[in-house]
């Protein structure tokens, strides 16, 4: 592979996790001690500052503030969701990238973002091999959604799971207060896959010794998730027994419930879309609250997590936090190589059987790795939660839910407080 | 004043907080190591669980877990919202409590939460020395609204602050990582008073070197507190102006912003009452939402807090747990002392003019001390954030504000994690 040397540009794309501004640490840190790089600047607002040919040079001063990204959630750069078109159809926006490259004299060039990102790093990628315009381009994933297929998990995803458990086993105990009775009904983001609604699972582990997760004081009782129908008779069946029997209920559901003709529960309070023509979800868990008290008489109280779950970085995983850093090293590091259209995914390490003085045994601690996967197999592409892990009547997940997702939401990383509230890295 | 000898009992009441269970604490373990007193009962769910004779013993099984209620939010004991009757109208449920007490030598009652609960210590204080039961009767104050007066805070005010000012600032960098624009509206708690709103303010200490407050990135740009009456056209000419320069705008509002005519802003959404007789609100940030899109065309999100900002535990304030035990053990150290019929409330220590080596100086650092206060002249009275705490136009708080609430969230306290989640005690 020839060597190539020039300027670097990341960009962020996307909605904002917790952890997207440890990969832009990662990126730029790994950037800006490389040989092969020069210049390291970041897009503001991802793809669109591209085109509008807005750069941020990460200079002295930038520089020296960059530890504090680990802590900052958003994307400190700015987002963007901007479509690119097929460049066999239409590349005159391809043009313009390579025009704003050549001026700044781009040789690596990283998107932090989702599924919608992959693809447009395997647009790019492609366009700049018919052009011949040398520029290695690797993807950085990110999403609390955790619906990237090949990589294990998603940078973001974990940090988003360890605030929704932890509220959820907070909620728990709150909603078990009264001796009067209460339904609450907590509302989680995943259009498309229940990797986050399950992740409420884990509240269980708030109580000390628990042998039965989905019977534990912190747990929920019931959790919905998109991959599977939802039967709102059913629902309310499932409610009511519990309620009779425990006087109370804690409920978690996906925004992206649909009934059995297609359509999201929440439907009637579609109200607009985003640039991806995604419908805009949102108020299932007061509709659903709602249905429940006047179906079932009974107190009720819908939360909508909503933006928290993704900011809220005062409950980041050690473990994302890390990893998100390293994937942006890696993709630093796999360009340099000469690597382009990949992204930069994680490997879960097999349970490791080790000897020592003669006695064996079965090594089963979290450990993962770094690896390449084609952009282009993962765009556009969707990871839903699996059958087995998702319960046989559809109101849970599963031990094997667990046995993924516990690991990924250990550590609690070291923050930088003052004066109580945390300090954040701004432009 | 008689040495009084005997059992106690203490309760929980009214709404739960992040730092109750301190206090329960406190409570619990200055009579576990009082001479005075022998065995130790919590009620279940409150009063109603002293006039059903559901009374817990603290045995050493309990009693080794202990520490983990100083982590654990919401009222580990169970609370309940029961309204006594006045004593001199209707006195059939003080001849039941009497008895109970008698039952299990109950000397010794300490009753934890807001103002009702002052009021029904102070009922029941006032029935016993009517009734000559000797028993010792102590408030231990609650409540997240801060609305208690005399007191210079209520514990569980600092640690829903703290919650409120974090997750603040986190959304408004979320709000901002678009370049599209868009409008967020965050609700909190606070019926009749503005504190929690407030707090919000404090998000502008999340960047470093903020001069400016209410110009800092990571603070809200408009916060209504329920003291001044809400003008729906000034807000909406308030939020337009700020859109128009920075095609973003974060809102804070209390749940209990009033019109003109004195009906609620979220009226439309009441549908229902507690014990109380107060108006359940909640949807006001949904409903300005959908009222700012439909006015200014702009895409608007609303975030309601709900639960989280009275059990999020995992964000409470060093000071407020530190707080909240030490009021409990105040409590115990003022009954054991002969007092009853009192609060124990918090003072805040002037600034101290110190000379040291020939220099003076004036330290301003955070300190407080406890203090008794007569419940009859807590209950039922409302402590509303002052005029000099609310700016001019009634759209954010002075720096009087900031200067009072400041100090109050300093501190991570030591948290128990396993697995990534925390460690609550259960009963």
């Amino acid at each position: 592979m020839p060597n190539l040397t020039g300027n670097a540009l990341f960009a962020q794309s996307g909605g904002p996790t917790s952890v997207i501004n440890s990969s832009a640490y990662g990126v730029i840190a790994a950037c800006l001690s490389a040989a092969e790089i020069d210049r390291v600047y970041a897009a503001k607002n991802g793809v669109r500052g591209i085109l509008t040919d807005n750069l941020i040079e990460i200079g002295e001063e930038l520089q020296a503030r960059l530890p504090l990204l680990k802590n900052t959630p958003s994307a400190a750069f700015g987002s963007c969701r901007h479509k690119l078109k097929n460049p066999e159809e239409d590349d005159s926006e391809y043009k313009i990238i390579e025009d704003i490259f050549r001026k700044y004299n781009i040789r690596y060039f990283f998107l932090n973002g989702g599924n919608d990102s992959m693809d447009t790093c395997a647009k790019i990628s492609r366009y700049f091999e018919k052009s011949g315009y040398a520029c290695r381009v690797i993807g950085v994933p990110k999403t609390i959604d955790n619906d990237l297929v090949l990589t294990d998990h998603c940078p973001g995803f974990a940090s988003a799971a360890r605030f929704i458990a932890t509220v959820t086993a907070e909620c728990a105990l709150d909603n078990s207060v009264y001796d009067t009775g209460s339904v609450a009904i907590i509302e989680t983001m995943g259009r498309h896959a229940g990797w986050l609604a399950g992740s409420a699972a884990l509240a269980a582990f708030a109580v000390p010794g628990v042998s039965d997760f989905k019977n534990s004081p912190s747990a929920p009782d019931l959790i919905y998730l998109p991959e599977r129908v939802f039967d709102l008779e059913k629902f309310l069946s499932s409610v009511s027994d519990i309620y009779k029997r425990k006087s109370k209920c804690l409920v978690v559901v996906s925004e992206g419930l649909m009934l059995a003709d297609g359509t999201f529960v929440s439907e009637a309070q579609v109200s607009g879309t985003d640039g991806f023509a995604h419908a805009q979800l949102g108020g299932l868990a007061a509709r659903l609250a709602s249905i429940v008290k006047a179906r079932l008489g009974v107190k009720t109280r819908g939360i909508e997590l909503s933006l928290l779950q993704r900011c809220a970085s005062h409950l980041a995983s050690a473990i994302d936090i890390s990893e998100a850093e390293g994937a942006g090293r890696f993709a630093v590091a796999a360009a340099i190589a000469g690597h382009t259209g990949k992204m930069a995914g994680i490997l879960r390490e097999p349970p490791r059987h080790l000897c020592e003085d003669g006695a064996c045994y079965t090594d089963n601690s979290y450990q993962s790795a770094f690896s390449l996967f084609d952009v282009a197999e993962v765009a556009n592409a969707e990871k839903k939660v699996p059958p087995e892990m998702i319960s046989e009547d559809g109101s849970y997940v599963t031990q094997a839910f667990i046995d993924y997702c516990l690991p990924l939401i250990a550590g609690d990383p070291e923050r930088v407080y003052k004066d109580g509230v945390p300090e954040f890295f701004t432009l």
